[in-house]
């Protein structure tokens, strides 16, 4: 007879026993991701104005999501050694662009998610996440303003409402009236890829320091999940602003 | 001076000269990432069933993304040791549902395109990807009958018609009158991490024994990007199918 599932285990928080498949590890929130030679993959506080830095500068040696994942992983390798610095950068850049410039999750927030993700585990590491996503589709960026930059050009700011490259990219393409190939594109995209790095770094801090608390998800996901979310009717597995693509569905219509 | 950019630099695929800012590592096809040992994570071929087996075991030891990362990766691990056996995966935990449960991008996509990512990089990776989120938009899954399923249960087949998980979720739940928390829904995911992962090694072989040819993006993207893409009027990037969120706009109005 099989075992029961409870709901945490159904969202893969604990361990998982079903059928003939042993349940995986039960990674809790203390349990820091241990390489294979035991050195484990601890988060170390960081300065959010070197990250930042090294962001923007870690966009121009490889892209968003490669130079967001580096500015945190690759400066914990520079100042502590193994594991971090025999992490394989080069594999993030994979996520250039929504991922080979198919629009989908910006790479900034993709980059920083898998830092995150290897540093943390459960539902901390989601947490966190969720901070930064929604601090993301709301804010208005890029904030950072280089002192050397690559480009120097115009440097208009819009809130992405969304953490989808084709949407955030978009939307700053539009106010700018700038094209997509073009070098204040990568500049933009150079700058809130420092804006993502610090941002990540600074719910690191707060985690480490015990002063984290959880960022809210836009008002109108709040709302909506409040009766379409994944317990309920129509149960949307969402956390993503809803207006941006069912803007047509809001006012809500009365039964 | 600076010097010029050209397109290719523009889109990350050569190296970026900038500013003050040293340009990175050339990228071509031929070069295999190299991890600090200097073992290259190159691709050896894998046997697409024994993968699509490993993708739905790995689904239900670390869900999605996780499961069809180490179905690829770990599994070269257990046949040819460091460097891929020693990657942290329990990092790729951070992609289940779309990250974070933000229903962004699959974790089976954002998974195997990690994996491709680290086995390939440049054009060939990014072919390699568009060819398996075209494949995923279109395809009716999940495919993959497992001798021996964890849920056996009624497993209606749809097609996402997008790579966000979300949507891909979404419309099975719809379909199939089940809930997210619901061993019918893990099932359901469990077996599409199979396919995705089997694809994913099926396009990996054909690169490998010189036979692949790119996979097409849907006939909507490519009619709407012929004068809405990156190099045209209102320069959208996105490779997804329009249709799924931009479908109040076809047919498209006349000039």
């Amino acid at each position: 007879m099989k075992k029961e599932i409870t709901r945490r285990q159904l969202l893969g928080y604990g361990a998982v026993m079903g059928g003939t498949l042993a349940g995986g590890a039960m990674l809790g929130n203390d349990m820091a991701i241990a390489g294979k030679d035991k050195k484990t993959w601890a988060y170390h506080e960081l300065d959010p104005a070197e990250t930042e830095k090294l962001g923007y500068e870690g966009f121009y040696e490889g892209r968003c999501c490669f130079g967001t994942f580096k500015s945190i992983i690759g400066q914990l390798g520079d100042k502590y050694g193994a594991p971090y610095e025999d992490f394989p950068f080069e594999m993030m850049k994979y996520g250039t662009a929504g991922v080979a410039f198919w629009g989908t999750l910006c790479g900034a927030m993709n980059g920083t998610a898998a830092a995150v993700g290897l540093l943390l585990s459960g539902e901390d590491r989601d947490k966190i996440i969720t901070s930064l996503y929604a601090w993301y589709e709301k804010t208005e960026f890029p904030i950072y303003s280089p002192p050397k930059p690559v480009h120097d050009c115009n440097m208009p700011k819009t809130s992405a409402g969304s953490v989808l490259c084709h949407r955030s990219v978009g939307k700053w393409l539009q106010a700018s009236g700038n094209t997509f190939i073009s070098k204040e594109k990568l500049e933009r995209c150079a700058r809130v890829a420092a804006d993502a790095a610090k941002k990540a770094v600074e719910l690191l801090n707060a985690h480490l320091h015990g002063t984290f608390k959880e960022g809210a998800i836009s008002t109108t996901a709040s709302s909506c999940l409040a009766c379409h979310g994944i317990e309920k009717e129509a149960n949307a597995l969402s956390k993503m602003d809803c207006r941006i693509c069912h803007g047509d569905k809001l006012p809500h219509p009365k039964r």
